[in-house]
């Protein structure tokens, strides 16, 4: 069976952690899975069942190549391609897939987002198995979440009937449903016809390239002569990409590429998936004491408070009397108050501070 | 006219303030007035009018010798009179007068506490002088401040006919009141006959000599023995008061000599006192901003959030988003994050960090 390579993609700027998250330090670098182990490291070993350390590719932002190889010192660092530029994510799995082409033409690759968690990994993992097979048949894939409520944050996948020539439960991707609204969010929810769009897709390297050619030549262009450089020397090819990647379109792969594709295969899987999306979010995911406090790792000591979130310091004595639901981030440098429904609000704080120049804390 | 003394009684250990309070940092070091200024450095401020630093006795701990120097370095050395225990107001009281005895045989002493706040010190110190006035002719006096709330923390004077010989105003004290239940404070606050009794009291330095003599010979034979150390020397004299304090009664001045005296006078005051005793009266007395948050000199980014108290180290970035009626403490080392209205519980927390052995906090 063919070499199965996995690119993680780590970019991101998000500001939805803050005070954690910051610019030179987003969403993949912190711990908001178990509380201790940065969700970029812990994407690295979940896939490790199906591409070891030296198969797995990780595109992230040139100012983040130290704070990605500090987190993941187990991948080569010439696995480590960097963005000078975030161009969507189009152009960053192109680029891998040239790569891994290079390194093994047969290659199957499997695309993921550096900031998810996933509460069931063996799951996970045999729903990419079961994606890597039909892969190889030459079908671009893409997983399905089951969806566990009607989220309007997400994009969905209609699913039509099985996919020819794949095993049993691989179905057709009938369309790329964008983000609903409420109303069609509860259908969707219903009709047992929709999965949600995770951003996971699973492909043979050549097939990619021939999509990329065919929807997208101006970055098959590029991607051809970042490989014409690569022959040359790893000086040459970083110079290209760099030269290069400021003029690609700025467009996703969903949009670029498998809109246009017809014939799509989604394997659906039940995992435990979840974006992370916001501090609620890691409130969800996370280890609960018997009030509903997460407090992973932190020497806090609670009086009658309920379901609130906590990150402090490493030996910070934190202390919650009579409170509940709230998010308290401590940084050092900064300290977040915030009430856990309001969790998409962290934003206005993060503007309130950049309107104010308060560049040391963001 | 006598020269006035005041006595400024600066010992405590109080920790409804925790975290910024310490048991090396009691209550009467922290900004609770104004944000800026401790409360022992307001206290020997507001007393200026009547008696210049050199004229102020500090009583305090040994252990905040040198922070009370530098909260009020405009005091003399001299004049802060170290504890080795805390034996309550009555010994403390009876000491700071011999010594001020042997300084100004005619001097009127004021004794008050450090860690109360004022919001309308002219009209507290105008009470004083008519105090004073009074303790000149021999009368010891008290202030009774005028009850804005029916309060069960304080106890009460209940008041009497005018005191003879004194100024218009001054009236006698019928009795001392302990705490009341809710009922009785209700009754006291309605009736025109019940003071706050603040332990403000103002008397001629002999005559309060004469009535610890009466009524606590032990404690007079002790500071009788102070001053004929103090004659040898100053080694000497700290010798003494170490030797002796621990064996002196623990007593309060109230219960230990005004009870029995039969002849105190009451200046009543509305001056806005407050005894400062939780976060909760921090919050009361703070500058607030539009939303009612007290804010002082921290740099705050407030969203939606209403009713809030911060303290946080100077150069922090603090954001509140959606939060009411918190008590949010930051001192680097240990953060508090409190329902306003659970203030007494901040001892819950406190007790728990003692069972936990965490002293470096306490």
């Amino acid at each position: 069976m063919s070499e199965i390579y996995t690119v993680i993609m780590a970019g991101g700027s998000g500001t939805r952690f803050w005070p954690s998250s910051r610019r030179r330090k987003p969403k993949q670098f912190l711990p908001l899975g178990d509380g201790i182990t940065p969700l970029l490291t812990a994407t690295v070993r979940r896939v490790a069942p199906l591409s070891s350390p030296d198969h797995v590719l990780i595109v992230t932002r040139s100012d983040l190549a130290e704070a990605t190889h500090e987190a993941c010192p187990e991948v080569p660092p010439g696995n480590i391609l960097l963005e000078p530029v975030g161009r969507n994510t189009a152009p960053c799995v192109a680029w891998a897939t040239a790569v891994i082409r290079r390194r093994s033409p047969d290659a199957v690759v499997v695309v993921l987002a550096a900031d998810a968690h996933i509460s069931d990994e063996p799951a996970f993992v045999a729903a990419l198995r079961v994606a890597a097979a039909a892969a190889t048949t030459g079908a671009i894939v893409t997983l399905g979440i089951t969806p566990t409520r009607p989220e309007t944050g997400y994009g969905y996948l209609h699913v039509g009937e099985n996919f020819a020539g794949a095993p049993e439960g691989v179905r057709v991707v009938q369309a790329f449903v964008e983000k609903p609204d409420a109303a069609r969010a509860e259908q969707y929810f219903r009709d047992g016809q929709h999965l949600w769009n995770a951003g996971i897709f699973v492909f043979r390297a050549d097939v990619m390239a021939r999509a990329v050619r065919l929807h997208l030549p101006g970055v098959a262009d590029a991607t051809a002569a970042f490989d014409r450089a690569a022959e040359v020397g790893t000086v040459e090819e970083v110079h290209e990409v760099n030269a290069r990647y400021p003029g690609l379109p700025n467009v996703s792969l969903d949009y670029g590429v498998m809109e246009n594709e017809h014939a799509v295969a989604v394997v659906p899987v039940d995992c435990g998936w979840s974006d992370v999306g916001s501090w609620q979010a890691a409130w969800e995911l996370g280890l609960k004491d018997g009030a509903g406090n997460v407090l992973a790792g932190v020497e806090a000591t609670v009086v009658d408070a309920r379901g609130n979130v906590v990150v402090a310091p490493a030996g910070k004595v934190v202390a919650l009397v009579g409170v509940s639901d709230l998010v308290v981030v401590d940084t050092g440098d900064a300290l977040l108050v915030m009430s856990r429904d309001r969790a998409q609000d962290v934003k206005k704080a993060v503007d309130a501070l950049t309107e104010a120049q308060r560049h040391e804390v963001l």
